[in-house]
Parts: C-alpha cells; sequence; structure tokens
C-alpha cells in the first residue's frame, strides 16, 4: 500500500512522473462548499517549477482537470477527482538512468520494493511531482479551514545555514505573515532573502543544492482537536509531513531545543487574559499537550534536504551491470526546492485538519 | 478516537494512571511464536520507574497478566490482550488537581476534549504510564525481529546541553551498543554518564526537570521496506514516536543537520562491497529513501522534553473558579524520563517494523 | 487481522473459549454517559447459556469486569476495556477433540488459517462465547441510541419450518415488541413459541440440532444515515452481521422476496404525512435506499444455521492419523442458539448504528 | 465517507452518472503482472448497457484509460487510476426530476445526506454507472486469480418466479460454466433462459421492471483464507456486495434453506479423498467455517431488486412544493438489470479475495 491517507477524510493519490497523468480522490468533503478555484491555481502555481533562475526550468501545466464531486461550482460531498495530465517531460533524458541509481533518489529503494517493475522515468510514482496533487486537495482544505478563521502560515526558517530567528510562536496575528505567500523565497528578514538567493545560485554554479527549514504555524484552530495517543495532532501532522519527498525532519514548538530547557522554562504557563480566554505565556510545545490542541497557534518546523538531483558527478552502482560506476545526472534540477515545499506542507496541514476535526464540528459535514 | 493503530499489526491500548487498570490488545501477530516472558519482563523493568534516585519513588509493579492469544507458549495467532492492574496509586495527591490545570500537561486539553468528563487523575489516559503496555507489545515485536536478525539498539544523544557525538550511523555491528540496555542513562561515552547524572540531580534539588535526546537505529532490516508517500517508513514511525507522551520532535540520519549540507555531500553515495552487496559510504538519509528501506541502517533521533511534572511553583488557571492561580505539584515525580523514554522508543520501532514487513515476509504469517 | 472493527467507533474483541479470559475494547464513546450497568448485565443475561432445559446446561458468568473508561459512573470518552474470565470450563471434555475436526465447525479452517497453534479448546477464538464482549459493547451503544429515541427490536421470524409472518415493516410503534426480550423464544405469535419449544426439544432428543430465522427492526432513526457503496448501511451491517457465528444469510427488507416482485410493487412510494413528514407507504426496501437510510425502520432478517454441535455420531477427518473417523461429541450443547444469538444480531445493529452516525450528530462526540 | 474500500488492497471509487468522468484507484495491487487489456474490455462490455432489447437502449463507452500504475503494460505495483469520460448523456431528460424523488431510487436519502448538494442528475454518484469502474477493477483482481487458478463463475438463480435448481455446490469443475459469460442471461438450464426472456419482455411491455437472483462460486480458493468475526470472508464480501446498487440479500451456501435443516445433515462431513485432500460431502455452508475458507467452492448467492426506474406513474413527493405528487419517468430504462450485475457481483468476488489473500501469499507482492 503507498498512496492512500485518512479515515475521516481520505486521500488516493496517483501517478508517475511520465506517465500519463497524476492525480488525487478526496473523499469526506463537507457538501455544499463553493471551491474558489482561482485560489486553488495560486496554490498550485506555488508549488508550479520553472518560475525564475533559482529553479528548474522545467514547465509543467499543473492545470487540474476536475472529474467529479463538484456541481455548480460547490462541493457535493461525494469524492472529488482531479487529475493532471503529464506534458512537458523529455522521457529520454532519464532513459539511461534506468540502471543507474541516482544517489539520493528513490531509485534503488523502488526497485528493490517493486521488483524492478516501477516506472523509473523521473522518479515514477516517487517523484516530488507527485505532490501536486496533494496541493490540488490542501488548497481545498485551506478554503474551508479559512471560512472559519483557520489560517496556515509559514516562513523559511533557514537555507542552509542563513538563519532567520524572527518569529513569535504566541502571536495569532497572521498580518505580518501573509504577504509571504507570494514570495518564492519567503522570509521574515528581507536581508536573509537577499543572501538566500545568493547561496542558491551559488549552489547552483557549483552543479549541486542546498536545503533548508521551513516553519508553519497553524492559527485560530479550536481547542480541543486532537486525542491522545496514536491520532495526536503531532502523530498525524508528522505522519504527513514525513509523507513529502525531502523532508527529513519534523519538530513541535521548540522541539530539539526543548530538551535544553528546564521543565520550569519549558512548560507554557496558563492565564485567563482579560476576556477570559485561556492563552499561554509561551508557546514551547507548539499548541499541542497530550496529542491534543490548547488553542495557541500550532507550530512546528520541517527539514528538508538539499535537492538529490544534482549535476555534480557522483559515484553510485549499476543494477544492469552490478558494478560501481560514475553517473552524471543530466536534464533540468531544481537547486533548491524549499520555496516550492511550502505550499505542500501547508496542505498536509490543512488535510490533517479536516482529517481530525472532521465529525467534530457540525458545520463540516 | 484514540487509541488504536495499525493495519497490519493492530493495537488498541486502554486504561487510566489511576483506574482499574491498563492494557493492550495485539491482533496480527504470527501464529506460533514462543514468546520469552522473562525477556518481557526485562523491558517492562527499563521503562518502569523507581528503580534510583534519578527517577521517582512511585512503584509501579507492572506486571503483566495475559488473558488470550497465547497457547502451550506460543502465539496462537488471535489477539493477544496484556492487562496490567494499578496498585501503588495515591489518589489523594491528585484530588487537588481537578481544577488546577498543570502546565506543559494535558489537563487542559484533556478537560476540553472529553467535556471535562475524562479522569483527571494522574493524567489519566494522557499519564506516561499507558505507556506500559505498549512496551509489553513492543517487547513480543522485538523478540520476533530479532529471531530474523533485525535488532534495535538505542543510546542518549544528549541530556539537557551534555551531549554525546560519538554515534556511527553506517555500522551494522551492534556488539558495542548491547550493553546499554543494562544502564538507566545509556551513554556510549561513560564520562557523560556521569556529567548527566549531576545534571539530573542538580534538577532535582532545583525542584526542576530536564530533558533530552535519543538516538536509535534499526539493524539488519531488508531493503525494500515501506513504500512512498503515506505509508512510507518515516511517516509510520514518526506516527508512532509522536504518539509517546513528552516527544517533541523526530529526525531521520542527519535530519535538521542535513539542511546545512550541499547534496554533494548529503546525498550518500551507493556502491557495491566485495560481496556484491549494496551499501551507503554514508547513512545521512537515515536508512530510508522516498519512504522505502535502503538496507542501511534506520537512524533516528527522538526529542524528548524536560518532565513537566515539577516540585516548583507555576502559575496556571483554575477552571472551577476561572481564576488564575499559583499550584505547587506534590507527590512524586521523575526529574529526567529519557532514559525510561528508550524501551518505549524500541517498542514504536519494533511495532512499526512489524506492521510494515507483515505480509511481505512469508516467515511472519 | 481479526478482530478488529470500525473507524469511528472501534472495537477490538479478544480471548479464546477455554483461556484465561475474554473481553473487548470499545474507543470512541462519546464521553459524559451515565452507563445502566443492570441494563448491560440484562443482555448479557439474555444471550447467556444455561438458563433452560432449551439450552446447554453449560453455565457462564459472564459478569464483566471494566477496566478503564468509565470515571464516577460516565464513559470517559477514552477507550472502555470490559474482560470476562472463563471459569466453567471443562477442558477434558474437549482434549480428545484435538485430531479430530467437528463438521460445520472452524476447527479445521481454524488449524489451517493459524498452522495448528491456534488454541482448540472449546472452538477457542472461534468459539460463540466470543460474542459475550460484543453484547457488552452492544448493550452500551444500544443505551446510547435509547437515550435519543433510537430502538432496536427482534422477534423469531422461524425456527425450522416453523415461521411466523406476523410483522409489519412500516410500523415505528415498538411497544407491542417491548415485552419480547425478556422471552427466551421471543414469537410474536405464542401459539408458535409452543410449537417451536416442542420443536427443539424434538430434535434435543433426537441428538440434534434446529437453526431458525430472526428479525430485527432499529426504529426511529433519523434519514441520511450511512453513505453510498462501501459505507452503505446495509454493507456496515451485514460486515458485523455475518461475523457473529452461525449467521449464513442476511436480507434486508423484503430481501429474497423482493426478487420475486415487479418493480412498480417493489419501490415503496413516498409521501407526506399530514405532519410533512416523509414516509413510505411500504418498506420493501428495508429503510435503506441507496446505502443511506430513509427514515423509516431499518429491517432485516438474519439466518442461523443449526448449531453444529450435536451428539450424534458424525464422519469426519483425523488430522493426527490422516484418517477418516467417527465422531461422537460429548460435553453439553444447545440444541438451538436462535433465541441467544438476537442480542448479539441487537448488539452488532446499536454498534452499527453508533459506527455510522459518530461524527455526524453534535450529541454524540 | 462513502467510496473507499479495503486495507492490503485500496480501492477509490469517484464519479457522478453525469459529471465530467467516473473512475477508480486500485492501490495495492502486486507489481509485475501483465494485464490482459482485451479481457478487462470484455469484462466491462458484459455490464455495459445497450445490448439488446432486453437492456437499455442508452449505450456507455464505458472505455477506460488508465492513467497511471501500468508500465510496459505490466503493473507497476503503485496505484493504477482507471477513467471512463461520460459522454452519451441526455441531462434534460434528469432535469426535472430535481425535487421529484424517484421511489425505489436514492434521491430522497441523498439530498438528505448531502443536504441538497449532491448532483441529483441521473442518480448522480448514486448511479448503477458507478458500477464501470468496479468492473474494470475486478477484471483486473480475476485475471490475478485466474493466473493461480482461482475461477469465478456465476450463473442466474431466479428471474422474477423462474428458478433453476441445477446448481451443484461440491463441484470444482468449472468447465459447464464458462460459457456462460458469454449469454445475455445466463441461465444452466436453456428452457427457463427462453421463459426469462419472455418475463421481462412481459415486464418491459407493462412499463414494469424484474428482479431476480444470481449464484456465484468461486473455485480453487487455498484453505485458510479470511479471520474469525470481522475480516471473515463473509462479511468482507457480503460488504462489498450491498455495495452494489439493488443488493438486497446475500447468503452463503444453502443460506436461509439451511435454518430449515437440521444440525445433522446441515454439518458438512468432512473427509480425506484418495489423494489425502480434504473435502466436505456436501457444501451447505458455502465453503467457509468460522469465516475462513475450508477449500471448498465459496458459493453464495446476491437478491437483485426489480429495477427501480421504471415508465409506469407513481406517486411520490416533491420537496421544491413539499407536496404529494404524481411521477412518470421517462428516458431509457432497463427492465432487468440481473444479468448486467453478474460481472459487478464477480468483480466484488475478485477485489475481495486479493484483499483477503494480499499479505499471506508471497506471490501476490
Amino acid at each position: 500500500m503507498s498512496s492512500c491517507f485518512g479515515k475521516d477524510l481520505k486521500l488516493s493519490l496517483f501517478g508517475e512522473s511520465h506517465g500519463v497523468g497524476i492525480g488525487i480522490t478526496i473523499d469526506g468533503l463537507p457538501a455544499g462548499f463553493e471551491i474558489d478555484l482561482e485560489e486553488v491555481e495560486f496554490e498550485m502555481a506555488r508549488r508550479a517549477p520553472g518560475k525564475s533562475k533559482l529553479q528548474t526550468s522545467r514547465k509543467e501545466g499543473d492545470k487540474v482537470e476536475i472529474l467529479s464531486g463538484v456541481f455548480n461550482g460547490k462541493t457535493t460531498g461525494t469524492p472529488i477527482c482531479g487529475i493532471i495530465r503529464n506534458k512537458d517531460t523529455r522521457s529520454k533524458d532519464y532513459g539511461k538512468l534506468k540502471d543507474l541509481m541516482r544517489p539520493g533518489h528513490a531509485d534503488y529503494t523502488g526497485t528493490i520494493r517493486y521488483s524492478g517493475f516501477n516506472d523509473f522515468r523521473g522518479g515514477g510514482h516517487f517523484s516530488g511531482r507527485i505532490t501536486a496533487p496533494l496541493v490540488f486537495a490542501g488548497a481545498i482544505c485551506k478554503q474551508i479551514l479559512k471560512s472559519k478563521g483557520i489560517e496556515i502560515v509559514s516562513h523559511i526558517k533557514s537555507i542552509g545555514e542563513i538563519e532567520d530567528k524572527s518569529f513569535d510562536y504566541t502571536s495569532i496575528d497572521t498580518k505580518p505573515l501573509e504577504s509571504l505567500k507570494y514570495k518564492e523565497l519567503p522570509f521574515l528578514n528581507e536581508d536573509l532573502e537577499k543572501l538566500a538567493e545568493e547561496e542558491i545560485i551559488n549552489a547552483k554554479s557549483s552543479l549541486d543544492s542546498v536545503g533548508g527549514v521551513v516553519e508553519t504555524a497553524i492559527v485560530n484552530a479550536f481547542a480541543g482537536i486532537g486525542d491522545p495517543f496514536f491520532d495526536s495532532v503531532e502523530s498525524t501532522l508528522a505522519h504527513l509531513l514525513f509523507s513529502i519527498p525531502a523532508v527529513k525532519g519534523v519538530e513541535f514548538g521548540e522541539g530539539f531545543n526543548m530538551t535544553k530547557m528546564r521543565g520550569s522554562k519549558a512548560n507554557d504557563e496558563i492565564y485567563y487574559d482579560e476576556n477570559n480566554e485561556v492563552l499561554t505565556r509561551t508557546n514551547n510545545n507548539g499548541g499541542v499537550l497530550g496529542g491534543i490542541t490548547n488553542g495557541m497557534p500550532i507550530v512546528f518546523k520541517t527539514a528538508i534536504k538539499p535537492t538529490a538531483s544534482i549535476s555534480r558527478k557522483q559515484n553510485t552502482i549499476n543494477i544492469g551491470t552490478m558494478e560501481n560506476e560514475e553517473l552524471v545526472i543530466e536534464g533540468r534540477h531544481d537547486p533548491c526546492i524549499v520555496g516550492r515545499v511550502i505550499p505542500v506542507i501547508e496542505s498536509a496541514c490543512a488535510i490533517c485538519m479536516i482529517e481530525l476535526m472532521k465529525g467534530r464540528f457540525e458545520w463540516m459535514l
């Protein structure tokens, strides 16, 4: 099994990078929600490659055709299937890679897993391209959440060694973050944006790639979402986040830093504010305690490894000849995918929240 | 929903810290496996509190009674239910906490989630004590894996600021790590063990607590385990790890560090060794690519926050009076639970591996 | 996998007939529901054997001990585990059956399935006794439904050839049926009750057994429960009903009879009554269309085969000697289990309804 | 939730009768299986309407386009998505039905379930047309089973009152049944075929419809498939069968008839034949005991109600005006769908068997 997720909101993802098409079926959305298709396209475009010199020049149309589940512009409540046909694929670039296993990619593990029958072209079902349908699903979920005041915002915490420390975990004011979604490298600190851009161009010119960390907040989520143990917010969200290719780490709130704090500091003191709302002074726990939201922003960081596809010569194996061999990957590659992963991360958030809230809130039925 | 996990290996966890009993049902284990009950007890003891001055003095019997699924000492293939009766519980210590929400705990989130009907005594269903049945399940899974050569080993990477850097991600020799399981603070570097002990006693004497990071390796797992996207090894393992109370971060291989590497370094070069076995020179990806194992050790780190229960005075809310109030938690607490969490983490590993391998390997049926 | 059910209401069933104990964990019930334990015991007693000469003289205590999930008499919202210890078991009666496969039982199929490691005593995990915990779960679910006006009632449609035709599918008046639950053979027509009793004693005296058909109605369920295709009311209910040992057929409304009607008769005409409520003139479809309830009583019939355990000599195989052999089953057997299966069927109904309604109705959270 | 099925073989069904398209995603098929596309089309054609005067004249192309999961003619092991575009749809025929709820259809229940946002045209997601993708999935599963010797065969047991009694439950010789799949009304007894044809034309000319019963056998399935209780063969198969629109009853082996037998007759005596194979003299239990196959043919009957769409005037409600009203359904209808449902039933069988066998048999990985 590989590509199904969820219990109350069910996703079924399919497709290969160079096959006929890719897509997703979303089952369990509330009926009667009016989808803003322009907004969906905007989110798809955020993920799409080919926008600037910082990215691969490969263009993907990423135009989703909705086959079902929408009637008169509104969700019917029955499954929505959206598909994207593959177009700008240069299969010959990849043909020679059949037997040469690209390091850092799933070529070898996929070949073992599927006994060599997997579609190897461009990573096949393992391609980052398969996250496009996820963004389609996430974009719809995001709109539903937004209609209830729940917002998801992200910024780049770091690119390589360049790190941005300006983020307030306790704020529920998303205004300053809203414009970030129009940026290719959404840093809060614009000076760092320039530095990061240089770092990426630098890596590209040395036929290399860089990674980074994305920090995300889900703001205005109600207290009481999630469950202890296996259906905790952290478990469900991490499950989805680690499904995204290139993600190698996830931490909530202060995460690994928290292990260096004393309990007296790490514990977020609780208080009633002047409106009798329950808040915490700090938000080291990232808005989740015992697997359940406490009403503070749900904050987490996601580690994105440097793009595995690089133009440099690498050592690897040839499973045809069963010999060690050198490999130079041709074709077009992103020197850094951190910016493009953000809408995918936010989609994972939105999907996770609907999955956990579905069947708990009347308006979601 | 809260306490069910799995598709091929199904777990159903139940119980409250101060209720009649706690336990777990495990459905889907292979038939005919002879369980070493002493080994199970050993694992339970690793998790149990009350072993030394570094831990809470509260003693838990943690003696599991097996109600079903074992016949003539062997698994029947039908569900195993193991229960532990609660004994040494001083409920009155907790009585006064009904309305005072302990910071860093699930008191407030649980109250909201269950509309105030949750058993609040000692954290109820949110208590770390509920991980005891998980260790029971994990101990059995571990034995099954071990019978096929798959071993799970852990060491403490850090306690507070004290950090151990001596770990080789590519080694499949678990010998040097085996004795660690007999230690309360299993550091590879014994000097650090002493320092960490001091740090913990220090924290305790200042009525405070410390956290840490555990590093774990699953060694000798076959290549080809796991699936792309939603059933990836990383997704499944992270799902289970984030179910463990106090876990706030998970990273695979070099994880967050990897975001600071260039792709040319991060990519683990692949090679055939002299026996034609496929290995990688480094293991920055932690043995998983595209969600699937590559045969290298599966390596990951888990961040454990400092124990939320501290004896210091803290500010919080009283949901009865709806006023801000000071709180002093009485009773017995662990100044550091990092060592005790290790068998829980290893149990999560073992459960995850059986879940992912079940139905893929004839011997597991 | 064998013994887990549900998505929103999760059941995990365990135990063997002659093992230490049997039980069930129920995860997903609403918090704050006050359980009437006497009512639960009454339902357990309906299923329990040993009540009269029509049944086996084997007595089962069937006293459930609740280990978790109930606090101050109310559900906490976290998992409820109920266990029953096995007592009056004469294991030696069964010892000789290890190699002789009882016809009509799961001895042979269970042995193949679990490679001979299953607990064969008294049918082990396949025993009808394992339905006792199901009735425990069902009894709680029934109370929750009843608190919202939803009632489940059953009568015996037939025992052997003795058939009762007096049942009105369209009535929502459960009064005339309420007293049936106090009867061992709940026929609507009391004359048939006498005849059926004779038929059963007759079978018993010829060392044989009889089966029958149970008809059940779920009354006052709202319109709109269930989903098209795989989560239809019929699919979910049939799934649970066919889990009950001895069930060999399930039909909704007029079921197999409906295949002999013309469409013009089979289609239930819809109308507004004087209160503008939507009703149907007939209820041939048994209250379900397109997998979804229409508000009419959900009516279905369940076929119960004659008890497989009979005292007569039977031909079978000896898997030890691998020879054909004659078998006489000693011990105590029910000549007819139809009456005792009724509370199990009603439990399946109640569980099914909670599973399908959970997350759809605010009061159920 | 509505349209997802399975744990090891996952299906995700989507589409509305008059929307853009319908389809299915199948996740979990073994890698490397060569699909015979002609055979798939043959199965699709068996279900397709418009073949003769016994059926609706509405033609559906039902040409499946495979978007993913097949590479070089073989399954890749990753999800297969197959879609069918809707063409010959006369939406205006249905426009006037928006407010008039067709008796026997899901119009009213679907409207309630989805708060009026469902696509009502031609039944929308509730249309029998949505079974076309199921047959696509089933046709592939059937081929996989056949490659291992497991065959699925069906005949018509009855149309209206016309009943065929010539079927041997114990035979594993599928030869005499093989030609049935080329027939529109696959009766074993050809005289009955003629009578049934008359009955259908008769019904059609009186603007009415007829139902019937289909009997199916899964032959050469291994002993030991399935699980006790919730994952029994009967539970899983019934779950799928009751998902098929128009199915109102399912019985295994002798089913409801078995309730009229004494235990001594109903129990299928077990014996070793001359090859030491384990067989039963009779097969009243339909090849399943304790939820698990015993190696005999799995035999069951499915009740198909008369087509709900009839041309006769019917009484119903108008939910727009909230008044009782007369309805005449125009458009083209099948007077009998029994023959066309057969490939759907067989698909359900094939899907069920793969779901239950997956992860139990090495060759299926």
